[in-house]
């Protein structure tokens, strides 16, 4: 075990969570929940998709929930884009951009997910760069998604897992970038602690220069065990979303579990003794607005079971 | 890691579910989940307590259920008695009965659950001890209760732990018992992968010749991990309760959520190579009668996003 001494996470739960509701959640709700994200100490908040609004109509409103949050100084506001109109969107907007290189490793979620296939992904990331150097955003960062399996094609070897980082890093070389991270994303929640930490280990043999980072989902319950292996490796970037909301509308059986949550991986990290800025009482109370504004019962643990200081006033009122 | 090749796990979700309903869940019902759950290959399925009806009357029927079950053959039928009034209870009922020394970490929690402080519960564990003897039962087992942290006491020492069961240790030894084996119990859901790990090392150094069994409850998100990290460490025994029924009338938070899910558990271990026995198509079917007998959607993940090889056909039907 090395445990990081620090992590940074990255809340996504007003893009991953607002993306898959139908009816779509009002845009003063989806302010509202940044806003009140913003006073909890996490350094990012995810907050939109530069989407089509033919095919997610809820986040048609994209450049008027950035327009609307009240910004906190010490926090970055960004979103997703899945193509090149979606990123000449987000350069429009005021939205922070990491210049990021996606491709997935599973042909069937790529073309499902972005209606490419893989190839077409591949060759969609020139104009990309070519996109971000013009706003004069170097590539820092690779994406895998599906990292660890699909469910329209199962189980995605660790080989190809490599040989997509390398297809991606190949691209990102000959355009005169440097990538310094990658982040995989079990997108539909197949990862396992073992498998999690396999992966790391291949991927910092073969490029040690990269740091990783994790977007992780708790489909089948092994979310926050896969968060903890991976912290037991060192890794100190995770995507994690209040109240475990999100889930892909591509992807995900219907009401299934969404990202790992926020407060739970926070809370793990507090009894690891690694520091994440987070203020659990206030991340706790954004899990009731966030269950007020989606109209249900949240899959996060930690706002059920109570922190350990609430837990003794809690008791002896009863 | 050095993972087990096997677990035992032992079902408790119909004795710690249905302890805290109330009104209580109907002895028929009970009946129903046991002999679904009797289907699964669990090899062990905690289903009663034995404890006055007039602190938990949810738990009166227990002869009764007993009684009622249809027994598979390769299951073990148990149940729980917190003093000798109960475990006479379970020896005239047909009731598998481990030979149990039982003492709780935490004095305000033994207080709570049992009304004996520590002293006093190690004071009548001679008296179990006799009792089982009369019948024929080794003492094969010392639990460990709020073995973690207590929602009463607060953050439980390691070496509080270790001295409890030098106390437990010395009064089976005087009485010419061996025990092979000793449980800890996360009663109120406060570990942490990091305290399991290392509680686990320290009872090996000092006992090396002691199994270490865990019950783990999710209360704040945590459970999966911390069993990830006992398997790690290879640990073969868990308690595990269907769907993530659970928590304990006296000790949780109103709506925390309960024990570590089976069907999570299970998939964690068949994820990981270790076998358990269990089938999980029908132990997801156990959840969905438990979430109706229950009337509410129970906090386990496996059932809602589903087996790997259910993802594909559904999919393909939407």
């Amino acid at each position: 075990m090395s445990f990081p001494s620090r992590v940074i996470i990255n809340e996504v739960g007003p893009r991953e969570g607002c993306q898959s509701e139908s009816p779509p959640i009002a845009t003063a709700a989806k302010i509202e929940l940044v806003n009140a994200l913003s006073e909890t100490g996490v350094p990012v908040i995810e907050l939109v998709a530069f989407v089509s609004p033919k095919w997610v109509p809820a986040m048609a409103d994209a450049e008027e929930v950035l327009r609307g949050i009240r910004r906190a100084p010490n926090v970055r506001y960004t979103g997703i884009f899945l193509n090149v109109q979606g990123l000449q969107r987000a350069l429009a907007a005021d939205c922070a951009i990491d210049g990021t290189l996606t491709v997935s490793a599973s042909n069937a979620f790529s073309k499902r997910n972005t209606n490419k296939t893989v190839d077409e992904a591949l060759a969609e990331l020139p104009a990309f760069i070519r996109t971000y150097a013009a706003a004069g955003i170097p590539v820092r960062r690779i994406n895998v998604a599906a990292a660890f399996g699909c469910n329209f094609e199962g189980v995605i070897s660790l080989d190809r897992v490599l040989s997509r980082i390398d297809d991606v890093l190949a691209i990102a070389y000959a355009h005169g970038q440097q990538p310094s991270s990658i982040k995989l994303l079990d997108t539909m929640g197949w990862a396992n602690p073992e498998q999690i930490r396999r992966t790391i280990a291949a991927i910092r043999s073969r490029w040690p220069e990269l740091e990783i980072a994790l977007h992780l989902h708790d489909t089948r319950g092994l979310g926050i065990a896969n968060a903890s292996a991976a912290l037991g490796e060192g890794v100190r970037e995770f995507d994690t979303a209040v109240g475990g909301l999100g889930g892909c509308p591509f992807a995900a059986v219907q009401g299934a579990p969404g990202n790992i949550a926020t407060e739970d991986f926070a809370f793990l990290c507090e009894q690891l003794g690694i520091e994440t800025g987070v203020d659990l009482d206030r991340l706790i109370d954004c899990v009731g607005l966030a269950e007020r504004i989606f109209g249900r019962t949240l899959p996060g643990h930690l706002a059920k079971g109570g922190l350990f200081r609430d837990v003794r006033p809690a008791l002896a009122r009863r």
